[in-house]
């Protein structure tokens, strides 16, 4: 399976990985593993804001989701130099901006294992944690972190 | 220390383990680390529904986290074929469905950690971290996740 | 870089280590990989309390995030006996207590990973996610847990 081919199938250009920043990097390798940080939503270059609950639905958060996981690709592809060195999502941490009554953070991180699964096949299914978050970054309405095993490059 | 006996000691019988998922797995090997998803509290096989601080005591919840801590050695054991084969719980993260104003997450927690430490003897013993959370999946009242270091089969 | 040598220039003498408890470890080792469970940041022995958007500005929290650095540093001193054996921060996770209005929890975290890279270097330069839940253990205004990849002692 081709992650390139399959994203073109899909219509998915890969954006610019984020910039690296001052205070901590966007991934950092240990071993074959690597750990990658938290990715906000973002919309037009700008952080996707909203809280499921008060002010966006399951389905538009489910996008949002679904948006991350393809600029988590984009950073694993400017980490690794080529995205057929992922071996295998390992893991992957979904924080969903919530009101307090909002019970459905794993049907918005779907958007995000969706797309992952569709792009890498088996080695994009992962362990996975979905949970509700008093608040993000910038106001974002969801943020992934993963953990992947790479292949020597 | 036989993580068997121990459970019959306990008067224990592992249920089930939770049936796999189209867009994530329980559990994801790599080298010789299992991350395993995070398991909400479940009670005659629903969601253990409740928020700390809203409508459930800490000691209710703590019942429900320890109900966790069986469902997990499930997957460990339907995961690895046996429990010997877990060397050592690593890492636990213990997310509790809490109001603003809860601030027990730990006591609840223990009641993960204290499970695992009586089947598992040392092994059980790991690093942790407890927190409030804004909500859960499906209303649940707890939710854990594991890093379990394990023996080749 | 020595890390005791940048320590002393900040003016920092590392507190005693927090002391271990009955039902996790502050630190495991699997591998080259150490966890390091959830620290709550603590003023004057006490656990420091309170709210990004309740009770507590983001600059006070970030001082907070800082000390949480001093007392993670204390725990790898403790558990590594030299922190020249820290090879590399991996991964940081910080947790801040907020309101639902709280959108800064990365302007928090830079309080801690600031200070891990003033005293660490390049090798205190981690992946990260920063995030505000609903609380945490004992009302503290923020918690953050670690991966550390470690040398042979």
């Amino acid at each position: 399976m081709d992650p390139y081919k399959q994203l073109s199938q899909l219509g998915i250009e890969l954006p610019p990985a984020p910039a690296p920043l001052p205070t901590f990097a966007m991934t950092v390798q240990t071993g074959n593993l690597l750990f990658v940080s938290g990715h906000i939503a973002r919309k037009d270059g700008k952080p996707w804001v909203g809280q499921l609950g008060t002010n966006l639905t399951t389905d538009a958060a489910k996008l949002a989701a679904r948006s991350i996981g393809i600029d988590l690709l984009a950073t694993l592809h400017d980490s690794l130099g080529d995205l057929k060195r992922v071996e295998r999502i390992v893991k992957l941490l979904c924080l969903v901006n919530s009101a307090s009554t909002f019970t459905e953070p794993h049907l918005v991180a779907n958007g995000c294992s969706e797309l992952l699964i569709a792009v890498l096949g088996d080695a994009g299914r992962h362990a996975r944690s979905a949970i509700g978050v008093a608040q993000l970054p910038l106001g974002a309405c969801v943020e992934v972190e993963l953990v992947v095993q790479v292949a020597a490059g």
